[in-house]
């Protein structure tokens, strides 16, 4: 990528491809280093550009992330439709693992998960958190409806429960999961304060399938004895 | 609070009398304007010092809120002792009931919950989050040990899971709860976003209900009958 393609964007294809070319830097450094130690210099640096020619196609670095949190929901809408769309009624189990695959195998989305409230809406446009609102929205439900065909004992509304609370679970423990270099040297050095770390999967699936549990027996008392 | 207590410590006693008078600042700024916008400058400013004064009693910024994390804990554990000491055997909703008042009576603790992982542990030296590592992790098990008095049919490992499950979401939840000014408007002028908000208290009863029930029933199916 060099500096060319940032000569002024005449043609909206052009604009996007900018915007692409933004959106892809900061996505690999954020998968590199995390999303809290990449600023908009490190972003215009990585492309070869000035951070004020960035500041023509995105608001603010915290705009960057939250664009890339929303495809990232968009992508993990995909792979749950890939995972459950032929799932057998009744699959508590398959629900469980797909979901904590779903954000197990995407470090962005759990990392960005945390950033959202604490940092990215607050430093953009009230449209721009609108428009992030409403994809995330729209996947939350449409994840929902995906585990309602599998799981139809469960209300749509307790289906929509289980993603969010699995959701805010996954962005929480991928924090601890993924502590600073000194903290993760401590854990190493100490057996008895490692209990405080996580392993970000198993953990994830064992607590969707906790909840599931509770949500159909909540729902229906006898369908424990299955 | 003036800057007079702040002239050389020279005994054990008035050193101490000088940190709680820091914490207590932080504290207070952090109640009224969220752990993100307070910085080691507001802090010294609350007491009417310069912050390289406050440096001699804390290593940085984090390390501050990182003592408040653990005193909020020690107070959180106070809390569960007089709601639960008393408890019936087997009362679960109790217990969820305990627990959801135990965070959202404590917006420091909650707020602070996130800033952790993310921010607290990464600016501090490893003693430092040793320390607190230690308080907090004590301070959880204390916990599973009350709800395993409670709930006796549990494993001490499933209350360990539930508590710190319970916790981690009351972190999350919380900044979800309590949203940056421009998205709260957004909210409050459009109801299909306002699904996006959370009402803190119910909410995290709600879902420790369904993860005692669920965890009850994976252990003991029979007893989700009762």
């Amino acid at each position: 990528m060099t500096a060319e393609i940032f000569q002024r964007a005449r043609r909206p294809e052009q604009k996007l491809q900018r915007q692409d070319a933004i959106l892809g830097a900061a996505r690999d450094l954020a998968l590199r280093d995390g999303v809290r130690n990449v600023s908009l210099a490190d972003i215009a640096a990585q492309i070869g550009i000035h951070k004020s020619a960035l500041l023509r196609y995105f608001e603010t670095r915290e705009q960057i992330f939250l664009e890339l949190t929303a495809e990232a929901w968009r992508d993990w809408a995909h792979y749950l439709h890939a995972g459950l769309d032929a799932a057998a009624t009744g699959s508590a189990a398959l629900v469980a693992d797909v979901f904590a695959r779903s954000f197990s195998d995407r470090p962005l989305l759990c990392d960005l998960i945390a950033h959202t409230p604490l940092n990215l809406e607050r430093n953009v446009s009230p449209e721009a958190v609108r428009r992030y609102k409403q994809v995330s929205l729209g996947v939350v439900n449409e994840a929902a409806v995906l585990v309602h065909r599998v799981l139809p004992e469960l209300t749509l509304a307790e289906c929509t429960e289980f993603v969010a609370t699995v959701a805010s679970l996954a962005g929480s423990l991928w924090q601890i999961a993924n502590p600073a270099p000194a903290v993760a040297a401590l854990y190493a050095s100490d057996p008895a304060l490692a209990q405080a770390c996580v392993d970000l999967m198993p953990r994830l699936r064992r607590t969707a399938e906790v909840l599931l549990a509770g949500l159909i027996t909540s729902r229906n008392p006898r369908s424990a004895q299955r």
